[in-house]
């Protein structure tokens, strides 16, 4: 559904070719003729009717869309709201999950060692890099499948589920041989052929924000993964680029409950990444948990300051399990529950 | 203090040239030399020293300040952070400040009903513009003295100070006359001559960050106000403009933990307009307050589908009672106090 | 002229509210009933409409303004383009003015210098800064009154008229004594005390356009100067604030033709402030004139790097003379006149 | 090469340690020890050292790269500016590059109809997607292998090369077999196992800046290519996203002149991209060559009313004739050339 506002001096031919137009596509219409101008609504169902063909037609002003351009990633498809299990734990109910661990696996005792961690810390899901996106091709670029095995190792030992990124279509079988949930960087956001691919193969997935994207655009790359069948997805706000450089992103926390409206996804958020700096994080992953998150991805390294990436934005595991018995209050002046111990 | 980077063909003429001219300006000079490059230390004290003018002399690449532009506005001014009663209230101490009214004065009945509703609910102090930023001029402007007139009523009738915009220097004896707390709008976070007028006044101020502004620009201008000897004086997050268009403003949440960090200033919250839709107010106005912010200054209007501005993003009275109580649970949660009844 | 759309759950109640708020306010109503929604056409005269009152009202989704806000700015108001005499030369008009100077006024003998090296050049207009906006309060503030008296000085001495920024209401009188032309800064866009001020004098104003200031609310700022009748309004375009940081400011050249369609009102470009490096400057310049720029506003130092105020990006006399040549053949290519010698 | 700025309560043991640090990684040390602070410069050839990690050490206040992280992008790597063919022509030298088509190949008749259009117009490469990255998984998606047969048949026909978009690893085998030049869109511009593709093939390359990308980024994401040998890469300024919405994108002109001092690779303008609308795209096309572009790519379409994609901002050949004409003009008074027959 839409509105074509015709230009003050359009004529009545001009108005004529946009009528024969949308109703060709197989839509109806409602015509209003004022003073100034002539306004037609489009009503009804056709075919895809492309908005920006209209407006190059002689005498439209502009088109207004009405509906959301998303449908399976509106709220209006599963009112009730989506929820899956992850682990023990199920995503999108009353239950905020915890996600944590480092930026990037660096060695098997690494990621050993810090999955114990933040598993006795309160953690829920172990996180950690395989395979990183970098800047700068010169920097260390992950394990790769060695990673993935460590990763498999940590899980084995703590029975933490593993969230990891995929950053090319090829690697989708690979690296969900080993995880629990696929993550898709910000970076890739509208990697549309990645998007396929990780729609194709029914496995969870956390789908991060592009870091200049708006939440329109996000849905519909979520969008892009639903319209395989694939409806075990979770949408991630970690932080937009802006003019403020202080922070290393600007925590878009608007995103929740917007995204709460809009959509029936759940929503996580990322303090590490949208502040940037370990000492904005509790104050981040508070503030995330009061306006309505289902739950906090966080970078915990049990030695920040020998971390091989994003050393600076990550926590060390005492000070994560404290943030945890914070984050344990406030979900429950929320009226949600934050569970310390797996089930 | 300062580092003044050399280019890499910089000839040792252009070294002792700017030697010379930082000694001269009274400062002290650590000279690095790589193979690659000079590097240029500038320490003490001496007169101001100038960065553009630095930059442009032959050889230099850049120069890299290394401390903070402001003094009075620093945390190391004050590190145990500065507070200053409001009514009965302390504003950067323990309790949470809340601030609540309708964005305009529209009638003397107007402001009164919602004083004493604001009242009720629990807020502690009464906002309401007489002087309004329009970005129209053919757009409600405000009832002017009368508005200042009506608020004093209801400060008679209710006992809650009162905060107020002024807009231009002249206005400020004026508006000291009516008003406990001056504010300061977003729009003229930078309107030098206002800020050198109201820290003349001594009255306490609430200074909004610029909607485009820096977190260290916004900081800049608090020590306009400040170097007048006015140190009461409060910083208000109102949300940033961005790309994201589907919210009116972009909250900057990091905003509180990075101000808490930089400055011994009291920091309050306006989920109302860093949001632009009362939807989403109450779930900003809990983040603000598990982030740690001092306070949060809220629209409420009686009938928010009249009011003469800014209806969209304001609450009635009832929901913003039920949020209030809601933000009581969070405050405590994260070791603030939210005293629902004026003292 | 608005469009109403109401949500698809709207009751026919909530339809027939909207219409009377309508009608009361002196509009005639076009109803669009479609299976999915009502849309409600807005038309005619009446008293002004708030939108945000109208998106409160129960069953509202949302309004969308179909005529801009902005009357005696518009396009339409003047189609022919306004013009207006600056000294010998005609601003907005087949010429190009030229307009430079250095960022601040420092003494009679700086101003008088440049002025002689910029006419030389080819300038038409002497800028100069008696009263600065600065960031930091213990920066250079400008000469205040004196730099006024030495802006006229060099008037005297080359017959170049010139222009200088206004910062606050008061001021405005003393300052019509000396400028041929006012400025507002960035940073006073939206003061609007100092609009009406300036609108009153009655002297010819260039506004420059806000560091995050929407096109459309830029013409609504001159909308409040033309308002009082003061037809003598020039635009200046200076960059805005984005995520880059590499240059100083994002230089929008968009800008240009979009407010050569939107608007009647000549256009400025700022090179200077839009790049903030000097070695850009002559770049944009060109692209400016190429873009269809009314004129350029330069900034020009005999000794930058002794500036005591934007000396990184000034250029010297003698490169800026050799751009104005430059200048003068891309003029010609796209049809317009760059008169190197004043009348 | 790096400064290390240590906090003003440093201990010394802090320093040492950060010395150590630097010293195990195989660099020199330069410290100065100033009355409030110390610092450290790193100096020499080491193992890479990451800021992050120093940065997270105990009394490190922060990190100073000064070195640019790019290599084989920057201009020192070759001053004197890289060229290469694109068919008869050469871009990266005097001359200026037109590459002119549709958005998306949607027949056979349509490109060849618009490849004899463009080319008779003055283009030098022809332009059209067959893989098109679109925003809805419902939109036209582009035809595929289908689409680039008849952009062969279309060079076939005309003599025009032809550059097209590559959107994954997998396929950049096939896009190779038929493209002249492959590009690489905004979206993608982060997308490194498509950057490592294209950078195997040792095919020439065109890199489109991100939309939310800092120059910088996009020079690294160049460099992910150039590390494989493969120097025929030429970058393309799109536009970026900022907060003004009245036009698609804001045009970064000012990244003409900064990528030339930056960089030694070629630089392409997109103005239709770059404003979307099709009434502004002459005058941006006009500033890029004034401000120094190595080139154009422009979208023209016979129709642009029933355009499958982008119809808003392309221009009928007509008038994209016209607009050559006049870029001819603009060419010449910057010393460049254009011809408008191919040699």
């Amino acid at each position: 559904m839409m509105i074509v506002v015709m230009k003050s001096q359009a004529k009545m031919g001009n108005v004529s070719a946009v009528i024969a137009r949308i109703e060709d596509a197989g839509f109806r219409v409602h015509l209003s003729e004022g003073d100034e101008r002539t306004i037609i609504g489009v009503i009804g169902d056709g075919r895809p009717l492309d908005r920006d063909q209209l407006e190059r037609m002689p005498g439209v002003e502009r088109c207004v869309p009405i509906l959301e351009p998303f449908k399976l990633a509106s709220k209006n498809f599963n009112p009730s709201g989506t929820s899956f299990p992850i682990g023990d734990h199920e995503v999108g109910k009353k239950e905020v999950l915890i996600i944590a661990g480092p930026c990037s696996v660096e060695s098997r005792s690494q990621i050993i060692e810090t999955a114990h961690a933040v598993k006795e810390a309160g953690a829920h899901v172990l996180r950690g890099g395989a395979f990183k996106p970098r800047t700068s091709p010169y920097s260390f670029q992950g394990l790769g499948e060695e990673g993935l095995e460590y990763l498999a190792d940590a899980r084995e030992e703590t029975g933490l589920p593993i969230i990891t990124e995929v950053m090319e279509p090829a690697l989708v079988p690979l690296v969900c041989q080993y995880a629990d949930v696929l993550q898709i960087g910000a970076r890739n956001m509208q990697n549309y052929a990645l998007l396929h691919a990780v729609g194709k193969a029914q496995h969870p997935v956390m789908l991060k924000r592009g870091m200049s994207s708006l939440m329109k655009e996000w849905l519909m790359c979520a969008e892009y993964i639903l319209s395989h069948g694939n409806t075990r997805v979770m949408l991630c706000e970690r932080g937009i680029r802006t003019f403020e450089s202080y922070t290393r992103n600007t925590f878009d926390i608007n995103a929740i409950p917007v995204i709460k409206e809009l959509s029936h996804l759940p929503i996580i958020a990322d303090p590490s990444h949208a502040t940037g700096k370990w000492e904005y994080v509790a104050a981040a992953a508070k503030a995330s948990i009061a306006a309505g998150a289902d739950g906090l991805i966080i970078e915990v390294h049990p030695q920040p300051d020998i971390a091989l990436s994003d050393g600076v934005q990550s926590l060390k595991p005492k000070r994560f399990a404290q943030l945890v018995s914070e984050l344990k209050a406030i979900a429950e002046a929320v009226g949600r529950e934050l569970r310390a111990q797996p089930g």
